[in-house]
């Protein structure tokens, strides 16, 4: 077997697998499960039907089954183009955008295209593993900068200073953050953008969560912010949508005048080349939805946008008002997102997530899996009574524990 | 931009990049291209309609949009397995399946999961330039073992022997062959896997062509043919199933007794875990095209199998019958697979694609892009009329060129 094979390591996977999943068989109680970031799980957030119907009718019509061009479809490359032009209010072009396998595959290409084995990039704790797991599987190192509990999950910009070396190649900055549910102010963003300019650092801006910001919260995709630093932006439909399995994602690059980037996008386009990845069938139907025509597809989009984003921002707000009357754990609260992340208190997260599943049948992940001790995450899909349960479980078990 | 972005070179994209392609916005003569090996070009093979039946049904189902399995959809996977184990007459379970982003994600899992960078893998000339690719972007090397033309593009076993070392790790062999539209007999199968069990070398055996096979010759899948090689099967819809852009493909692990492929079946799950590629609308279509359950759907499957492999055929036989009256050229036979290789005499490949394609508007791919030169590849996909008309000005062309 090989080196990368070996360190190609999925820090969630391994943590989960030494869980221990109860039997519920013989349970009148069902399980809970508060783990996995998937939107789909219980049936209640719907997707967009503009975009079912659409992938049906590309289906049976037969036009884009064969293979594409490696960095993605035209049409759809220019409708993520024109939605990012308008997040970003500058002109983004069809030839800054590739497409991918799913987010994952964008930053795949996006961290192999900047740093070799040997070289390090910059990455936020509590953050999404898959940066690391990406990382490890190509020699490259992690260095993890911190993210502030009391200030909403910011940025230590003096701390992530502290970490460049001559090695570092690339800042990953996740907003709305996976697994802290914060968005970050126009402000905070400006820090740390001007950080990565002072140490000429590129910064991927991992945005998959763009689209879900609360009331009271903007979200402003980095390369508005700034563009003096050059910035990779990576994407997709899998949360916005609420779509995780249909695996398209995509790359937009936004260089600096000086051209910062232009070796990293020949890098990027070459590393397109190998997989092929994201399917037509998917690929074809990002205009409809991102750049829909006709009125009527336009007020679907916006309205399933608003409902999705209303859902979620409910459950959240019922999770933490319900979360905080519980002693002995401490409640983060959400603004974007689908997370929230709970202090943990006087137990350790591994023996909280291990012990509320086998007493409760309530699963939330370690914030281990995330690189952060003593909080668990829940994710805030569920309906409101499953929720409710949940909390009441909670509630249960830390009335048992905490005194 | 990393070293691997730069070493991540696809070698058909470099060479077809310094070809000229001309402008025939003002001319009578319609470009036909017989470059690419895209089976719905020219919209004359149809996919199968049951195929597209169901994933219309599934999207609209809203059953498999979240996340699956890494390794894939478990129905998919046992598919995969059952019909697997038809092919090679012994038992193969979901476990040895692993489903991927497309053929070519499966190789790329294979080939990572067993050569580190520094190692190398035995490769096939003429052969796919993908296992190249792939290998260069991790620092792999590639080592040709020649094809030999005379004997209908089988494996110059010796040649082969001769470039194992110590740093071998496996080698690739690719049957049905693209570029060359061999199909290997048993025999020589045998022999192929005899100097891989002597040498101690695992298979990996591209096999995405297995079922477009032509009368009179049969397809034996690698581990058929011998249970003392570990064999790593890839394949996939995109040939068999005229549907390229779909991007579904899979591993299928046939370990020996001894269990030579263990720690390697470890690593192609770790790697599976990266990016999750392939999309689970087509995944979830995999039973009913593979093992499908009515005899309705039976019948239509291997119909649409007989059909295409039919259409396939004759234009193979038509192709070669048309060019072997044609100077200058020397015509090699197709037994399968959808390409024949075209001596191309007193010419180099890359001057004969150039001057066809200026002068008679065809575009065929040279060898150089598969790692022989001296030939050219040219498609049979197109309906026998525009083939006709390929004919007819290759022909104009050789009789220009070479008395």
């Amino acid at each position: 077997v090989s080196i990368c094979a070996t360190n190609t390591i999925n820090p969630i996977r391994r943590i989960v697998d030494t869980l221990n999943i109860p039997d519920t068989s013989n349970n009148d109680k069902k399980l809970i499960p508060l783990s996995i970031g998937d939107p789909t799980t219980f049936g209640n957030l719907k997707p967009l039907q503009v975009l079912l119907d659409r992938i049906a009718t590309l289906v049976l019509d037969q036009r884009v089954h064969g293979y594409q061009n490696s960095t993605g479809i035209p049409s759809a490359k220019l409708a993520i183009a024109k939605q990012q032009s308008a997040r970003v209010n500058r002109t983004v072009t069809a030839e800054d955008v590739i497409i991918t396998s799913g987010c994952s595959g964008a930053l795949e290409i996006a961290i192999r295209a900047m740093a070799s084995a040997g070289e390090n990039i910059l990455v936020p704790a509590p953050g999404f593993s898959i940066y690391q797991t990406i990382a490890l599987s190509n020699g490259i190192e992690v260095k993890f900068y911190p993210l502030l509990p009391e200030r909403q999950w910011e940025v230590d910009i003096e701390a992530m200073n502290a970490l460049v070396d001559s090695k570092t190649r690339a800042i990953i900055v996740n907003n709305p953050s996976n697994p802290c549910g914060s968005v970050y102010s126009a402000e905070h963003l400006k820090k740390i953008a001007d950080a990565a300019f002072d140490h000429k650092l590129p910064i991927i801006a991992d945005e998959i969560y763009g689209n879900l910001v609360f009331s009271g919260h903007e979200f402003h995709s980095l390369a508005k912010i700034t563009s003096r630093v050059p910035i990779v932006h990576v994407g997709g439909i899998a949360k916005e949508f609420l779509v995780p399995g249909f695996r398209v994602g995509w790359i937009v690059s936004h260089d600096v005048p000086e051209g910062a980037l232009v070796e990293v996008r020949k890098g990027m386009v070459n590393l397109s080349q190998v997989i092929i990845g994201a399917t037509s069938l998917v690929q074809a139907a990002l205009p409809c939805i991102l750049t829909p025509e006709s009125e009527t597809d336009r007020i679907a989009v916006e309205t399933f946008h608003s409902e999705t984003r209303s859902t979620l921002e409910k459950n959240g707000l019922f999770l933490v008002r319900r979360l905080m009357t519980i002693p002995g754990i401490a409640v983060t609260q959400p603004q974007g997102a689908m997370y929230i992340l709970i202090g943990t208190g006087s137990m350790n997260d591994k023996d909280f997530s291990q012990r509320l599943l086998d007493e409760e049948l309530v699963f939330v992940l370690p914030g281990s899996c995330f690189g952060i001790e003593n909080y668990v995450r829940l994710v805030f899909c569920a309906p409101q009574t499953i929720l409710e349960d949940a909390c009441n479980r909670i509630e249960s078990f830390c009335r048992r524990h905490f005194k």
